[in-house]
């Protein structure tokens, strides 16, 4: 059975484009609320669960003993573009653990962001992997690797390094953290690299969208957990500008809406997100992979659960209805979200 | 009834996205040989139709008065990436004409090749409409423009302004050949405008695939249009950098194959193809509209029709199951054709 449509793309008054998918919001329990299409399948999350991935950082100690700031661990959660405060917290983090970019092995990437991509090019600069939109979260990850070689006597840089394998100590405590707050046994998951090399795990929709309303309600969490979790979305709603950038959703939805919603887009057309106020977790997947789809849908279910002001309601409706212009500026279209999407948040 | 998966994008040996549509192969007398999906709903075609769009630069005569080269006629066509030999052979069209990219409407636009706009960044220029994926064709209307207005006296220049409006006579021509080509009344369908500020149509995949039947063999059209149809693909099959550019699909799928295949992508998801030795034309749609779906479907459309060489057999396969790697270049997965469109073309 296939996915329904969760976004249209009109050109004119036609329907030029579909995006179909599938979105689960649960709560805490683990009860369903609303569910579209098939929430039971596992899929690849992605970049979406950068937040669960971190909770090690936490719960080891790793960002109190090396004093992480606010920008520290929001850009921990973080696809950030690339942006001169993006690297220069990922550094800054690396600098506290006496490292540099050499300690990453997320790989190089140029920034996402154009106008600094421009830029650097203009001025001849190289692109390093403190510009990789996941450098934050490998500079957590070298956190945690340091903190263990310490805790062991061990060299710290030796220690961390081929923390991205598997059978790494810190990959392995990550994985822990990814399986225990989904309820998902992950050896038997479907397996696959991830872009930044670190392997990603196939879970249900259902599964994750559990584990976000556990990160913003602490509930069915150990105290330890529920505190780093909290830590964390505190952090990101305190500095939204880290976990994503300029012009970014998920920067712009935090800065107006603050500790009320923690949402995570992820590769290939995935959203994440917690409701904390709600008591609801969120995970949605477009089935293309595409990320208009994916924003369009997040800012629909936004709009569709939480209370807003005039501001907060133009933001998301700016995503769940955007106007798309040609090169010329002229108004050609629209992306919005389907009224299936729409009546099914409506209904819950 | 939703439309069939066409291409599936994996993730180690997991399906990781999908992406469904729509296709149609056809052979000059209208005979669905195969079809996937809604063939009759109609789509935006976007650039796939360029080639149709050009008829009128040969039929008008104007593509003899003003002595367009092979490039000229290619560039008229093509969806090109602004690469330097693009931007000067549009710009060699408009000066056959006394004129520059001041004529040009297709607004500006930034080449889609990432080296030449780096190379053009770190030399502070600008980009013109000229660098426009359009410029050759809208060249080619103001050519049109300027014929029409030297048979009636008129100034060239002043006739063509406003030749992207509907109403204009040179669109006015351009639409009645592709509403002839098609066998589709555009008066009544769905109309949109197109990233280059002209209309376009919606049209079902059976007329487009048709059209490009007729493109392919002359078949159901007047001599002077079969001849201005032979002129066009023969142009572009001597000339394929023009249509695309550097590492493009449709310039490399062309190199290797010649008159053999007419093929060109459009926006949206979109491929329409001629495949002359045998009768058929092809048109498909990706449903999400990404180029990646269309690129692959496309590709193993021409693996199962046609005789190929190795080389030609592994620059398709290339597309058709084409490896994905990480920013740190480890292999991650694979866009592949699915085998239900495998099978549906090896059994038409």
């Amino acid at each position: 059975m296939s996915n329904p449509v969760l976004v249209e793309v009109l050109r004119g008054s036609h329907i030029e484009s579909r995006h179909s998918g599938a979105l689960a919001l649960v709560d805490a329990d683990g009860a369903l609320v609303c569910a579209l299409g098939d929430v039971v399948r596992p899929i690849f999350p992605r970049s979406a669960v950068k937040v669960l991935q971190a909770l090690p950082l936490l719960e080891s100690g790793a960002a109190e003993r090396f004093n992480l700031s606010d920008a520290e661990l929001a850009i921990a959660c973080a696809s950030h573009s690339g942006e001169p405060a993006h690297v220069a917290t990922s550094a800054a983090m690396l600098a506290k653990l006496g490292l540099d970019a050499h300690a990453l092995e997320c790989g190089t990437q140029w920034p996402g962001r154009e106008p600094v991509l421009r830029g650097m090019l203009a001025r001849g600069e190289q692109a390093t992997a403190l510009h990789n939109n996941c450098s934050g979260k490998h500079a957590g990850f070298v956190c945690v690797a340091c903190q263990m070689a310490l805790a062991q006597g061990h060299e710290p840089a030796e220690f961390a390094r081929g923390y991205i394998e598997p059978g790494h100590p810190v990959m392995r405590e990550v994985t822990a953290a990814l399986s225990g707050i989904t309820g998902t046994d992950l050896t038997s998951a479907p397996q696959g690299t991830d872009g930044c090399s670190i392997p990603t795990f196939g879970i249900p929709l259902r599964a994750l969208a559990l584990a976000f309303a556990r990160i913003g309600t602490g509930q069915g969490l150990t105290p330890l957990r529920a505190l780093a979790a909290r830590r964390l979305r505190q952090a990101v709603s305190r500095q939204p500008f880290m976990v994503g950038g300029t012009d970014r959703f998920d920067t712009l939805v935090m800065e107006a809406l603050g500790e009320r919603l923690f949402c995570k887009v992820g590769a290939e057309g995935v959203y994440c997100a917690a409701f904390p106020e709600l008591g609801l977790g969120l995970a949605l997947k477009i089935d293309d992979g595409q990320v208009r789809g994916a924003e369009s849908a997040m800012a629909a279910v936004a709009e569709g659960l939480l209370q807003l002001d005039e501001a907060q309601a133009a933001l998301l409706r700016g995503y769940s209805d955007m106007p798309l212009n040609n090169w010329r500026g002229v108004h050609v279209g629209q992306v919005r979200a389907s009224e299936v999407l729409r009546a099914a948040i409506r209904r819950r």
